[in-house]
């Protein structure tokens, strides 16, 4: 299997108690039947459709001709599959065609598809995120022309930012819009780069949610408008050519089976781009999509670690090799690898890093939901700890799925090098995730230079009030001596942030470099106790569900949780240690270090 | 460039004094002019032949077409020159043909044929293992047979270890061989898995250097003997097929460019094997191989890595992105990426570990050399201090490359994903190195578990008394005040790598498995402790030269080394905190972790 369903159900059920939002109206037609019904469903499409793809779409990626991108012949059915059955806009409303879906719910489908095959999965997730943007500041127009034929799953939707210029600094786009003579209708002209799923021939048409500056505007991002801009125009002849082409697809790594494209608009033909909203607010709105999709990126980042997590596991309760270090004897048979210490803790690595993870994008998806349908403090708390852990969630997941797809690889040793196993494909896959939607050093500067700071820093106070809750639950455990251990210790770990952060906010007003120069380090840090965070509250979790448990298989659920805190608070949390003496330190290595030095 | 060649003349000239070699009567022929010349051939033959294929070689992987496997075809080229240039056996006597060059140097050179295309490089330098141990242990008979045609780059040396259910164990081997009639003459019958340019056709024979058992033969690594086995056995009517079979040729994540076999033995015809040495102990013999080639492959994880920092650092000096942190007006243009102070961080993580990396090899191969031609206690101390160290010679640069490699696709970002840039290809590359030739957790077992007792501790000590001299030298510099700062960090993780160290031993009596389940994180605290250690001695040198440095560019060369050790300290040492935390917890989550509850 690539993914454990029990975790699942552990998260949504026991930790995080899904059900609470049928209390809210949107969600009142829900219950656990018919959440179950949705992850069931999702385990059924990715095991009979995606899964099978994984490596033919590896092997056979995207190519270029004639000018449009031919993608795995699979995915045609696989995108109208994903449509048909409602996937694209479930946690839409009922008048959409939605299902008003908890987003929880949804995003714990999505991660059951990333983990089968993670290429075939961005399709839908990018067109859900394309049309999320259309419903929500859109005209009705806008609305009623482009976003039916995204949810059916004809029609792809993206989102189109980069340029060739422009990747981390959106401030420098320049793909500019000049009005015409209709109100809403701007001429489009410039180039993207890098827009994943840009064109491909599993689709009838792709709309494009791009940012530009209209002619004239401000400078920088106060000047940037948001538009659709479908590669066909819908016009009552039907489709028409929008002056979209498409110059090349890239080559990549890994994550193969999607396409990304580098495209020109407006270069042959006139390119005509809608207004979505108002003028010169378009990075504010892509903002809603880019938020989305950051928890996203980590939801894959988490997904692809769990398929090599899984399949690292399988092969080491197989492979027999050595012996144990107690008894080396060479005339008796070897032992599996499993039983070897070294290969424990790289599974240990591995299961807290993927199910660590994993907690906290499922918790970013109930305050994502509860922002959505909750009122007053509810909706403001939700909001605020969602913004700040954003950042978290994309990168936590992002850079260390990166080591534990190594760690899987490295447990099949040289098979794992080998295109005989899957490991080397997850491996490359997972190297994607620190660089898009916001390199990893992009959200240390957001966690540090912005979130830390946000309201006030009430966000952070909200953060260390749930904190210290969790701390205070596992403190009063009676009958598992570990737990109040761990408490202290992330409660000290708590206190070192905090001490670091202080420290660093004292250096902003004199030294701004010097005080953002190592967000990086500092978000490594805030991720590593955010994620011993959810492994107490994990472990309090299992350990009282553990006295109960009469099965073998859940005792050893619960058991195989503790465990795993265990080896996080050990290996994992210690690694704070080190981060903090760095951040604490009053030496300035990289801002002193002059170009012409290297 | 792919290298710094000045850094290369900093490490042979000024740190390590390889002229000193000349003074034995072995090496008295040559001298720093003799030096430069083998490294700039080298460099010539990098450029000209080797650098231009890396892609190429990489797009177009070997194939298996009526069983045998063919290579890139300008491979047939490169391995002829590597023969008639000499590089093969350059190292060997000049009544071997070969130059008597210190092993310092040759490892210099290889690192640029490295650096320039990693694939390429591993021919010749497996069959220089090979023919050396031919040449060591082998009769007379058996060296004039098959050394010449290794020598000149026809013949293609491997070594055979690997079995399907012998990766890591060696003492599970199954490939058997049965005495013939006649003496040292041997049939042999099983199979060899992975085995690095096992068939090609840019050879015209293959020579491996196989283990196998003797029947009847002790169990374990004690019945394990040494062959030659050739692909086509030397006959009096020329070369006669010897019953050797490519089953398979193995697809990898990287590497690509050199083809790695499953060779059958013995399967479908006679298969003849020439025993090398005495029965039983061709392990002993196989270690002279593979302590040789774990020295390379740390070099080889060292090039590679040096080639995607000096890529990714290229790259950073011209592209245009984003606005210094402290002014940040969008009317201004864009700053280099260079000039932010992540992107430095980055580049110094990189030019840190390939740096210090580099200066850890060539220190082992100078150890090498002086324990080939000194006597007495210069040659114990040497022999010590290379077997020492050799773990983490191999090691440090292969985990840390991965690392590096990594860094270097961030800095590129999006485009570093892409194959438009070698860096995702480096990125690869560096993967296969914690893998073979032990893999990490191997050497972690053998550093703990073996090294650090041998003779009683006197290589412990030995080291122990290099770094403290190192830490006195910098001690004592008086014109820059980091430098005593940074030996006193040294001195004082030492005194931690000690603690760490008594705290484990006294636990193997009582729990082996524990003392040993920590090892391979023993072996990370212990490889950054001496890259610390190369780091002072580097800085020390530069600071005591930069006062006498006209010339921009050398100046600039000795601040930049002094900035990386800033770095290094500052960020790279104290990971050794949180490793010694967790090394000296008396927590056992791994050890205690059961199979079942994954």
């Amino acid at each position: 299997m690539f993914f454990s369903k029990r975790d699942l159900q552990f998260n949504l059920y026991q930790l995080l108690d899904v059900e609470q939002l049928v209390q809210y109206p949107y969600f009142q037609d829900h219950n656990r039947e018919s959440f179950d019904m949705v992850l069931d469903a999702a385990e059924q499409i990715a095991d009979k459709m995606l899964r099978p793809l994984l490596t033919e779409m590896d092997r056979n990626e995207p190519q270029l001709v004639d000018g449009k991108i031919r993608v795995h012949e699979g995915m045609k059915a696989i995108t109208r599959r994903f449509g048909e059955d409602g996937w694209i806009n479930a946690t839409f409303r009922y008048e959409e065609g939605g299902q008003q879906l908890p987003a929880t719910v949804h995003n714990a489908a999505a991660f059951i598809f990333q983990a089968a095959n993670y290429s075939a999965s961005v399709y839908p997730f990018l067109t859900t995120g394309a049309a999320n943007l259309i419903r929500s500041f859109g005209s009705p127009e806008l609305i009623d022309t482009y976003t039916p034929n995204m949810y059916n799953g004809r029609w792809q939707g993206t989102m189109a930012l980069t340029e060739p210029n422009a990747g981390s600094s959106l401030s420098d786009i320049s793909t500019s819009a000049e009005p015409t003579q209709t109100a809403g209708i701007y001429k489009i002209q410039g180039q993207k780069i890098f827009i994943s799923c840009g064109d491909h021939d599993a689709c009838e048409n792709v709309v494009h949610l791009l940012l530009a500056k209209i002619k004239g505007g401000p400078a920088g991002t106060k000047g940037i408008s948001l538009f659709v801009v479908p590669q066909q125009r819908v016009t009552p002849e039907g489709l028409v050519p929008n002056g979209v082409t498409t110059a090349g697809v890239y080559h990549k790594m890994g994550y193969k089976g999607a396409p990304i494209a580098h495209l020109m608009f407006g270069s042959d033909a006139d390119c005509v781009g809608y207004l979505v909203g108002e003028e010169h607010r378009g990075l504010s709105y892509m903002f809603q999509m880019m938020n989305e999709a950051r928890v996203g990126v980590g939801t894959n980042a988490a997904a692809i670690g769990t398929a090599a997590y899984h399949a690292s596991l399988a092969y080491a309760k197989e492979r027999p090799q050595g012996r144990p270090i107690a008894a080396k004897d060479p005339t008796q048979p070897q032992t599996l690898i499993i039983h070897h210490a070294d290969v424990k803790r790289m599974l240990l690595f591995q299961k807290s890093v993927v199910e660590g993870s994993l907690s906290l994008l499922l918790q970013c998806g109930l305050w994502a939901d509860i922002a959505h349908v909750a009122q007053g403090t509810d909706k403001e708390r939700a909001e605020l700890l969602l913004d700040l852990l954003t950042p978290i969630a994309k990168s936590y997941p992002s850079e260390m799925c990166c080591q534990t797809t190594s760690a899987a690889v490295q447990i099949l040793g040289g098979a794992g090098y080998t295109t005989d196993f899957p490991l080397e494909q997850y491996y490359r896959e997972a190297r994607i995730h620190p660089i898009h939607e916001g390199t990893t050093g992009i959200h240390g500067l957001d966690l540090l230079g912005r979130k830390i700071t946000l309201k006030g820093g009430k966000a952070v106070q909200l953060l260390a009030e749930e904190m210290s809750l969790a701390i205070a639950q596992a403190k009063a455990v009676a009958n598992e001596p570990k737990l109040p251990i761990w408490a202290e210790q992330l409660e000290k770990t708590l206190l070192k942030v905090q001490q670091v952060t202080g420290h660093l906010l004292a250096i902003a007003p004199q030294n701004v470099e010097a005080f953002l120069a190592d967000a990086t380090l500092y978000l490594e840090m805030f991720g590593i106790t955010t994620i011993a965070w959810q492994w107490l509250k994990q472990a309090t979790e299992a350990n009282k569900k553990l006295a109960d448990a009469n099965a073998d298989s859940e005792r050893h659920f619960y058991q195989g949780k503790i465990a795993t805190a265990h080896y996080f608070f050990e290996y994992e949390l210690a690694k704070t240690t080190a981060l903090a003496k760095r951040l604490l330190s009053q030496n300035r290595a990289t801002v002193e270090m002059q170009p012409e030095w290297f």
